[in-house]
């Protein structure tokens, strides 16, 4: 495991301030367990409004918490004036996300100055085990103030 | 454009009958707009309670509506007595989603007994106009009623 | 089809100079058949060298002619100070690719400052029909002269 | 590290099998370095011939052995009447493939009776020093001599 070094010291407080702006993570339920540089752990529970025709969660709500998961895992190293933003992610799909909750947990492969890469896996927990049911590999891209009148990649 | 034969011709009464048991798509207020073989318009509004840090629709619930759109997509073309799974799919995201509602249009580039491949597109649409703000591309996998004692892919 | 202005009114002797430094592309005997700005295409003749295990041509090396047809077609686009990076792209795979030869068409669906993102399809032709043997979505980058000290996104 | 279980005690030698049918690889001088149930190591050299404008490996040959790398980790786990096909991958580049020599190293995630989904990983050797250069993630699939008659997914 590669351990981060963060550039801003205050990364932690920085990744919940904008996690609790993202009003879908109320509205979903998830939670961060765990933040570490380059390292984060979300939790959602089971609802029935988010499900597919099967009664599982839908494969875009595990992705909604799994692109969660790679960005602020990416956001966490970033510097104290950057914003960040998904460019693409893609997710496979392993097994029914059938289960009383969900552990999504994201880290950085190779953070960069522009371009930060990461992967994520959601598990899903029934009667305290866990199983594998996606996994994501995702691009993020730091946007710094200095480009602020541009937002994305313009 | 292709133009597809659908092995079912009760396709639009199956594709209806499972996503309104989509309760997914309830929840977020997702319709189906059109509806061929092998291609499907959806629609949404915009709700604050899916937004983003920045206000905009979170790209993981962009991806739940296109992920929708390629499954019945796919769906519509397959024989009565199947099911259908995501097996992946990959979101780029092109802009932010921001707009009064959007549109979601996905269609079969490639069906197949087993594998369908789809491609799918999002749109914002602000004072009547359209704006690409995100594609897909994904693999959807029919279960078979023989296959039935051994849901996904075992 | 939306069509693109290139910033560059030299864009096609830039794009022949570079692809022509590809290496790969002399021994694969990949040939351009078309340029316009964002869009290109690309010919390679089948090869018993670079087949896999059933006597087709590998998917990695569609896959490559599909890149650079990516590639290119972003680089159409980009200022003549710029330099195009591959960040990621996905292949799918619809038949296999047995041909006399293949055609490989690529463009822009995106164009942006930094980042760009292209769609191509990968045909094989037996008998003068094409048949579609894989689709790639990509994502491309501009890496600028000023950023030439620190290149690949640091 | 999850340990899989051959369903084909002979596997070793079906993957070697196969993998020497690939006129590619011999092509490219790709070797097994290493092979275990879901996992296998794959070596290439450097070659002028395979680059990209700036002198480094095009990334569509890096995905040409990180595709193999993922086919025969499934293959592996596969019984022995079955054929392995890619369905889908997806390459995210994360450093200028520039090095002696590349190691490649696939291992499967989720077997499947129809459907396995592995990973690899790239990385450049240079001075004895490994640096990580590109991850795919992939879908496989078996395709079984039942289905002889309809390949590749009818």
């Amino acid at each position: 495991m590669v351990l981060f070094k963060p550039k801003d010291p205050q990364f932690r407080s920085r990744v919940e301030a904008s996690f609790n702006r993202q009003q879908v993570m109320k509205t979903l339920g998830v939670k961060i367990v765990k933040l570490q540089p380059g390292e984060i752990e979300l939790m959602m529970d089971y609802a029935p409004a988010y499900t597919q025709q099967h009664g599982f969660i839908h494969a875009g709500l595990i992705t909604t918490a799994l692109d969660s998961a790679c960005g602020y895992a990416a956001f966490s190293l970033m510097p104290d004036d950057a914003e960040v933003l998904t460019v693409e992610f893609k997710t496979n799909l392993l097994a029914p996300a059938r289960g009383e909750h969900f552990i999504f947990r994201g880290r950085v492969v190779k953070p960069g100055r522009t371009i930060t890469v990461c992967e994520a896996r959601a598990f899903a927990v029934e009667e305290s085990q866990e199983k594998l049911v996606a996994m994501m590999s995702g691009t993020l891209m730091a946007i710094l103030d200095r480009d602020a009148e541009c937002p994305r990649h313009c």
